[in-house]
């Protein structure tokens, strides 16, 4: 075996010049001059291999480094400097066509050089909307953490998954001794848990774990056979609780919707009645998810009646608690989850209040009979052998219906060894002390209209223009003020001054939502949100 | 109102010495002087509301920035040049117990020094399997690309969901423009998709959308109802497919297993006979799951013939090419693929030949009737707003079962824009053309035996140890085999020079499989592992 030459563009390794490689057994004559078969056998290809990577950075650290040292400057720059900054936008507002000009989003054969990428970074965050900016109300998520980000990268970098011990063993003891202390704060000395991607897939393991308890013959025959189901949540619960009971094959018309009162809480009372309602009908009841913290109102369930109604019944207690779970840090403000001890299985998400990084999610089981591995494993023979020299419970993949899983404990374990719980649970407290302080503020204006005394950090309002005050008794009044936060919404992101969310809910028309949740919010900030919707709305 | 004192630990913002807050109605007292009741009213909050954040780096740009610059100077330390460097260990083995020591993984009430963070990274760093280096072969991912990851990096600062254009405007355009590329090399030029967290969800997609398409009702009414659903993969499949029909309610039972040839692949006469089957068994056939890239063989099954009986039948096809759909690339390769443009939804995971970075999972569907919104919408009105001020269909977190979903396109798009199409043809080609040399290595060498020609990147193999060498006839060799995988396997993790998977395979023993994925291997490498074999198996 001889090589005559090498290092063309068209072939791999081969001269651009039409160049000649001889094998023991054939003569491979370069695509360039058009006499190489296109699909050349095998053997062909033992040449290519040569022992210098040749592409762009592959295998070239130096350049790899450099890469990185510049992107790493300008995410510092970029977005942590000037994104978080209050005299900065928002966000820039392009249509979409617009847009995709700039960013110029096609993907081409031909690379790019290093300057056009470090371009291309620059763009892509100058378009992004910044999240972690001071005037990010949008969700229920924002602000950046500092620790949680350096351990994003941390995670990133170092690229695994989460299934095997042998191949994740820092972040296998880590998920556990994290889980182990959000259980603990729910009040639970044991148990079991695993890092979902989202709350949404959060609340359906515990649909399928609780299906699983009831009828463990459902993971080989399905729900062939078995009578309906029928799950319990409230008119405020999450979408996903709907979402998940079509994707696993209950279909929503299992889910049966109890009522709230008028801060938007489950009432045990109804629960109770809609159980009946399901018996009668012949479904077989088999589990409740009470919501701590709703995405619109932020109310909190109330777990020791709904917990009541449970035991009594026999049901599985889901708590999803993906906004509000992070309370419990809160000596002064847990008190909204009370109960939340006798919840079989809960949802959390530190992504959200406690800006843990998107995705960050907690599903916390009471479970001590390893019914996450029993309900979801499969032993796949190629991952989870059972020869290895060490202690194979380790390997906790089979726990999950994923195959590979990122690791999401990092980010939240080193934010926490940072900020220690007292930092975490000060943040709690900090952002209801902001949002009540809000609520003050709000109410010595005259064009604010409160939805409903808040709970949490959710405060939900109508600003109301001054062409509306004092028309309350107008029969168009309602329909009106509904089109008013449309316009502002539009007005703020197209100034990039702010972004807040809106709703209609119910019978209510359009209203904003302000979420705090930003460790980094001051009062003013509130002050700011306030003074800039009367002037983006002063003309309406 | 007014404020006597501020700044103590124990309640956030007052003195240590207990201080005294007076409200227009209230005289509440610090905790420290235990006189405060533990659930203060809302009101007693407001004051700790101050208009500067208090916390360590809460609010503080420039300890933010100093804290990140030292991180990324970590990372680039310790994780791009250490981690991908062959002198250096692949791992630093340390049994479970020590681990956690060293680690001192105890989450507390009290945060830590900017120091103490900085050494808790590089010990995370330190201990973490580096699968960025050149002798980790352990998975269907390795390696570290350096654009990906810089795009992983402004994905976790920008810490946005990909739900709505209001806040990713760029990275909803820039998923679209990715997964429209991806579908052009499967053949298709129009369509629909979406990123998943991970091929086993992507393969669960598909399962539900071929459900819902035969069966709209489905979504309301669930499975009840319907007759017992049945669909079809080979025994080489991943193991996905059946924790996927358990979770959807389908029942492993439903999920009926296609014989495979001798190398692994779906053999389609054997699909009509278990379609026949199950037909005659009262079951409806809805979906055939064929594999392009098996786990442990590396097996394509045959698209087009597999395709013909799907026709034939009317059922769904879907591809699972999480491993081998990169191949789609390379104008040398893809002939391996032939017949996916038929199929009706493919699973492809950029992050495992690509070295996107997990997770980069795309599912794409030939599907243009908008299937993926109908089968998983749900109108939530608190995100999809109607009456927003663009275009609402650029809202496409309704295409979802989750609500929050991580950006998984800029990875691979600016990889994609760095290396162009050619960069990563080249990388595919060279994956190949790699193993091919191993292959023809390790035939060379006395100690090693091939479980079958490869037809990808998987190389699997025994490693025959001299005691064992010429002993094939011996009854118990096969046995004594089975046993060396494991041995060896431990002895280069507790030394740290290589990582490499094993598996016993239907009626086959322990054998090793080796994946040639990481874009920086070179011929050495692939030498490296045969001495490397040898070495630690000299004396068994």
């Amino acid at each position: 075996m001889r090589v005559i030459s090498w290092s063309c563009e068209c072939c791999l390794y081969l001269t651009p010049s039409a160049v000649l490689v001889l094998t023991l057994s054939k003569l491979v004559v370069c695509p360039a001059s058009g006499s190489l078969e296109r699909r050349p056998e095998w053997k062909d290809f033992i040449l290519m291999a040569d022992s210098k990577p040749l592409f762009s950075l592959d295998g070239d650290p130096v350049a790899a480094e450099a890469l990185l040292r510049d992107v790493f400057g300008i995410v510092v720059d970029e977005v942590i400097r000037k994104g978080t900054s209050a005299s900065e936008k928002v966000c820039e507002w392009k249509e979409p066509e617009e847009l995709k000009r700039l960013l110029d989003l096609e993907l081409r054969s031909q690379g790019e050089a290093p300057e056009q990428i470090l371009a291309r970074c620059r763009a892509v965050i100058r378009y992004s909307v910044k999240t972690c900016h001071p005037h990010f109300f949008n969700q229920l998520f924002s602000g950046l953490d500092p620790h949680s980000l350096a351990g994003r990268v941390i995670t990133e970098s170092l690229n695994t998954s989460q299934y095997t011990y042998e191949i994740a063993p820092v972040f296998v003891l880590m998920e556990e001794e994290v889980l182990k202390k959000l259980r603990a704060l729910v009040g639970w000395s044991s148990g079991d848990g695993v890092f979902c991607p989202g709350g949404s897939i959060s609340n359906m393991y515990a649909m399928n774990l609780a299906r699983y308890q009831r009828y463990p013959d459902c993971k080989q025959r399905g729900l062939r056979g078995l009578p309906p189901l029928a799950l319990f949540t409230s008119k405020e619960c999450h979408y996903s609780i709907k979402k998940g009971a079509a994707f696993l094959g209950l279909g929503t018309d299992s889910v049966w919707i109890v009522k709230t009162d008028e801060r938007g809480k489950m009432m045990p009372e109804d629960l109770e009645r809609q159980i009946s309602l399901a018996e009668a009908e012949g479904s077989v009841p088999f589990l409740v998810s009470a919501t701590s913290g709703t995405t619109v109102l932020g109310a909190f369930d109330p777990l020791e009646a709904i917990a009541d109604v449970c035991q009594r019944h026999g049901l599985w207690l889901h708590v999803d608690a993906a906004w509000g779970g992070s309370v419990l840090l809160s000596q002064t403000h847990r008190h909204l989850l009370d109960g939340i001890q006798r919840a079989d299985s809960v949802a959390w998400n530190p992504h959200k209040l406690l800006a843990a990084g998107l995705q960050c999610s907690a599903l916390l089981l009471r479970d001590t009979s390893n019914l996450l591995r029993r309900c979801h494993g499969s032993q796949a023979s190629y991952l989870f052998q059972q020869d290895k020299f060490y202690d194979v419970a380790l390997d906790t993949g089979d726990k999950v219906v994923q195959c590979g899983r990122r690791v999401d404990c990092l980010k939240l374990w080193l934010m926490w060894k940072a900020q220690g719980g007292q930092g975490l649970e000060r943040r709690v407290d900090r952002a209801f002390a902001l949002a009540w302080y809000l609520v003050e503020e709000l109410k010595k204006r005259e064009g604010f209209e409160l939805v409903i005394e808040p709970e949490f950090v959710n405060v939900c309002f109508w600003f109301v223009p001054p062409s509306l005050r004092g028309k309350q008794e107008n029969p168009d009044y309602s329909e009106r003020l509904a089109k008013v936060a449309p316009v502002l919404k539009e007005r703020m992101v197209k100034e990039g001054s702010m972004m807040i969310g809106y709703q209609p809910h119910g019978t209510r028309g359009n209203f904003f939502r302000m979420v705090v949740a930003n460790p980094a919010l001051t009062r003013a900030d509130m002050d700011f949100l306030l003074n800039e919707l009367e002037r983006l709305g002063q003309d309406l």
